[in-house]
């Protein structure tokens, strides 16, 4: 299997991942976390299917494609240990949808990266609230859940509160 | 649309271009021309399915996944304006296979740079060699030919002479 195999892999799953969980949680009015913008693909993605919840973007600094460029008040810029705690205090446990695709080349980084932020993302989510990720994910309260078709298995993960 | 969906159908449409392309060719001798590199992953699939053929990269500065960078012999580095005429002194008309992606953001930018680059790598194709390409190019003298299953509509292309 190539490295192109599996990033079609990763990128189809992410794809069906979302599509998911954003229907599942369109009755929730919490907002929407995307977790890192990059050039802003999945950003936009989500611009496009989510009605009626506001998305917040998490970025250290905004690189992205000019159409897929969050409002500055919708973009909560700094490093992810200070900006999602900040996130708790003023948010609380409201977010009907997290996404992160941390996204790196290496895995053992991107796997330190998931440990790191799993207890920040973790209380973020309200009660019914999904979290897809590209990189398995280590929470304590939140339940996996089976992958809906069209996703495939180790490409993306779902959890719920 | 997306920008995620056109670009996973861009992704899913260059390989099924590419592996088309690569079994059709499988029975020439001549070698195959990747232009621009990025981070290799296009590349890493060309070396996995492609056998008996040499390939060689071209591109300015390798700046590659370490899984995905050719060896020195096989990198043909400097501006494409020089170096697809240097390729065709060195190699004649013998290319099997040319794949390119062009790849960037600007669609104006990337037909700019197609209509560039048609004619110098035109001459580099061997008889029954094929081209393929994720922006449209500029041939005199090859034929545009039918995609292959999975592949969609002005996401990809394949030539051949």
């Amino acid at each position: 299997m190539s490295r192109l195999d599996l990033f079609i892999d990763r990128m189809v799953s992410q794809r069906a991942c979302l599509d998911h969980a954003i229907a599942e949680t369109a009755a929730m009015p919490g907002p929407v976390f995307e977790l890192g913008l990059g050039n802003g693909r999945t950003y936009h993605h989500l611009r496009e299917k989510v009605s009626g919840r506001p998305i917040y973007v998490f970025e250290r600094a905004i690189a992205s494609h000019p159409d897929s460029t969050p409002p500055d008040e919708m973009a909560i810029l700094g490093d992810v240990r200070d900006t999602l705690p900040a996130a708790l205090e003023r948010f609380g446990a409201t977010a009907s949808l997290v996404h992160a695709d941390l996204g790196g080349h290496n895995r053992a980084k991107n796997d330190a990266f998931a440990r790191l932020i799993s207890p920040l993302v973790e209380p973020l989510l309200a009660r019914g609230g999904l979290m897809v990720s590209s990189d398995r994910m280590y929470f304590d309260t939140l339940t996996e859940l089976p992958l809906p078709a069209g996703a495939v298995p180790e490409r993306c993960f779902i959890y719920s509160r």
